[in-house]
């Protein structure tokens, strides 16, 4: 862990720090090193496994971007990236992965611009947080932060450096979320009341295969698994936590206008016992196989309360080691009406549009709501993975970084909706008492404008 | 309120309780009084408003009872049963509601065996404490009780008289939810882990009407408004708690066994804002009503999660007072597979059975799990009303008091699910700290055996 990039890195950073504590914090909200948007931006990877792979294929789409670096210390994800590069007719980058910590090399390029972070959540903070300090803007995937003292660091980094973070919460741009967001801010349903979301994901073949594929085949994980087995796992032998909130929450704390004019207040977490994952090793390894005399902290099934300042509730669930349809269940309700809508549902309920007492179909709604950016790239959009959604989430991080402009979700987003994850593992210790949310703001939430989300730009 | 029944009933009641004090109670869960089946059943009717006017009609469908006695405040209600007693060609009743503690009275009638108790929430504990006191099978309808100390005066009573008390919770008996609860009894959903039900159902046409008709039409409640306008809205406008939660409950505390080996444990609740009710004002009735000007306690959408003894979680919800289709609601999770279903939705996912990740209709699982019940009784129920449950309520009741014998929903049942009020609005209070519940069976949940649900006897 120790190398010559650390020690470099180490002595950089100090520097940094050193300058900052002589000036006074004046970039709230504001870059201290706007200049005029640049036309090509210079992009660096640090994590190029499946994920990572997902947004460098995006970038490569691309005519405003080269690829300056990569880093990955498994040198099978460098060579897949180094020919999909050459093959797209893009300059070679730079590579680093030698050791954990040569992502700290990688950070000391000058010309690199920005940075995209796909690492296991262990690595997240640790990295967004040298990357802001390097002066890079910093794209962080989900969730950011494991605990309440990384939350802070990812706020207090931004704050400090003036660097901006954006979380990339690819949810955020699926065309349903869009369109509902479009008709909450059109009032359509009237004044917010309760929403539902949630990470509802058969994670059993993610969390264990035979240390060859990715998804199943075996009970296997940590060392003797791979790609997201290899360190997902053993976050629920330990935590008894909603350990990934973000892709539930994040469109809802859009549509609530989270740290804009509202936040989130309290959290009251309950847990189920756990069953699935010793079912699941029992079932497919054997009651013999070691694996099977684990006991697994994480509850099956999170449930989640979160009030706002507004006035709102919402219910969060993480549900990921039990048989089930995928499902993030989003629901809206307000005073107006109510819409349901995941993959397998799409309904709503609007007083005078409505029948009385009835559902209605979201079709008409969909197209009359549809977003801007949905209408304007829907037919590029969804050659990009996860039905499209990785296209906008990636465009408007470079977009942002172009301008060096403020991110649609920031450090302050990425603090509040990772918080639950420490928040819901003390609020279950407790049986459900509620937790107090930080005001990651500091009080600003009341005057910061919500973010214009209905625009085609990005 | 003082008359002379309520002097003899303080009397007589005084001189039970006298009886009691001499003795231990040795008669928990064994009534002191069993004795051979009755072939006709001698029933009573407190209440014989739109509620009790149901159990009244399904009453006169059947062989095997006779209607000593109605009592009912309002003439007009008194008036329409005797006609409907005349017409079924039973024997006319005797005639109580003078006044509003006149009911005591009619317990006083030595030929009354069972009493059926719908009235106004405030009167439910009452009546029914005064009904097991004068040694009558009690039959009462939900919610049976408004706060902690009425829980506990329903478990008192009937361990300190013997009498039992049936809560009349109608929704056990549907046919949906008599089928899932036959799934989970034959184990399909393996370990049981999470539940949602609730009472989501527009009531704003049912809390206010013009004082001439029952459903709408004004915006009047209380002494102004008629039918469950009278009495039923000033709860909304003085208490923010689930006030209403045994219709999703009831069924849900079946399926986990509930004072059964299983328990509620604690319980936590979060409230939305106050919107709805001032809304429908204002539209409906102006600003310048006086209504409009009443600031309204509960909160639009009241959440609580329970958890319980077995380490499963439930979610309940209360939400009445905007625009939306009814639905209870219902979700079954375990570790096998998820059901969803209410009215507009009917969905299952069982592993090993429906295609990995999809879900499939119920309808063959209801034809294979149709409860014995259904299958002997559909068609005689379906004339009754809510889609035949009310007949089998009322049939499991008046063969349960006919034997004399414990009923499937008992005093624990209903100080358990009528617990919920008082809790969720201490819970509420605190943001949502947990409240813990009360033993209602004083420990023997541990040694108590599940009620055998699936039979065809009621």
């Amino acid at each position: 862990m120790e190398s010559n990039s650390r020690r470099s890195f180490i002595k950089k950073s100090a520097l940094v720090s050193a300058g900052i504590s002589l000036l006074p914090n004046l970039s709230y909200g504001i870059n201290l090193n706007k200049s005029k948007k640049k036309e090509i931006l210079k992009l660096a990877f640090i994590g190029v496994g499946l994920r990572g792979m997902n947004h460098l294929n995006n970038a490569l789409n691309r005519k405003d971007v080269e690829i300056i670096a990569i880093c990955d210390i498994d040198s099978s994800r460098i060579q897949i990236s180094l020919d999909k590069i050459k093959k797209a007719n893009f300059k070679a980058p730079k590579i680093f992965g030698k050791d954990s910590y040569d992502y700290r090399n990688l950070l000391d390029l000058e010309d690199v611009d920005a940075v995209v972070i796909s690492t296991p959540w262990l690595w997240h903070t640790k990295m967004a947080v040298d990357t802001m300090k390097a002066g890079k803007y910093t794209g962080l995937e989900v969730s950011a932060a494991n605990t309440m003292e990384e939350c802070w660091d990812l706020v207090n980094t931004h704050e400090a450096t003036g660097s901006h973070l954006m979380i990339l919460e690819n949810v955020n741009y699926r065309r349903d979320v869009l369109a509902v967001l479009n008709m909450v801010k059109q009032d359509v349903f009237g004044d917010l009341l309760h929403f539902r979301c949630g990470y509802k994901h058969d994670l059993r073949h993610v969390k264990f295969n035979n240390g060859k594929q990715a998804y199943g085949g075996g009970v296997e994980f940590g060392e003797k698994g791979t790609s997201e087995a290899a360190w997902r796992t053993q976050h629920s032998l330990l935590r008894n936590a909603d350990v990934y909130p973000t892709h539930g929450l994040g469109p809802v704390a859009t549509m609530a206008d989270i740290n804009r004019g509202n936040r989130f207040v309290s959290i009251s977490s309950n847990s189920t016992k756990a069953v699935g994952l010793n079912k699941y090793i029992v079932e497919n390894g054997g009651k013999n196989h070691p694996n099977a005399k684990l006991k697994w902290k994480q509850g099956d099934i999170i449930t989640s309360t979160i009030e706002t300042a507004n006035g709102e509730t919402i219910i969060v669930t993480h549900d990921v080691n039990s048989p089930r349809p995928y499902s993030l269940g989003f629901e809206v309700q307000g005073s107006q009406g109510i819409s349901e809508f995941d993959y397998h549902t799409q309904r709503i309920h609007i007083e005078g549009k409505t029948k009385a007492h009835e559902w209605e179909g979201m079709e008409s709604w969909f197209q009359k709501y549809d977003h801007p950016l949905w209408k304007k790239y829907g037919n590029s959009a969804t050659e990009a993975g996860h039905g499209g959604i990785d296209f906008f989430v990636l465009n408007a991080f470079i977009e942002s970084a172009k301008e060096n402009s403020a991110p649609p979700m920031d450090a302050y987003d990425a603090a509040a909706w990772s918080a639950v994850t420490p928040l819901s593992e003390v609020s279950i210790e407790n049986n459900g008492d509620a937790q107090d949310f930080p005001d990651f703001t500091r009080g600003n939430w009341i005057k910061r404008k919500p973010y214009n989300w209905i625009k085609d730009k990005f």
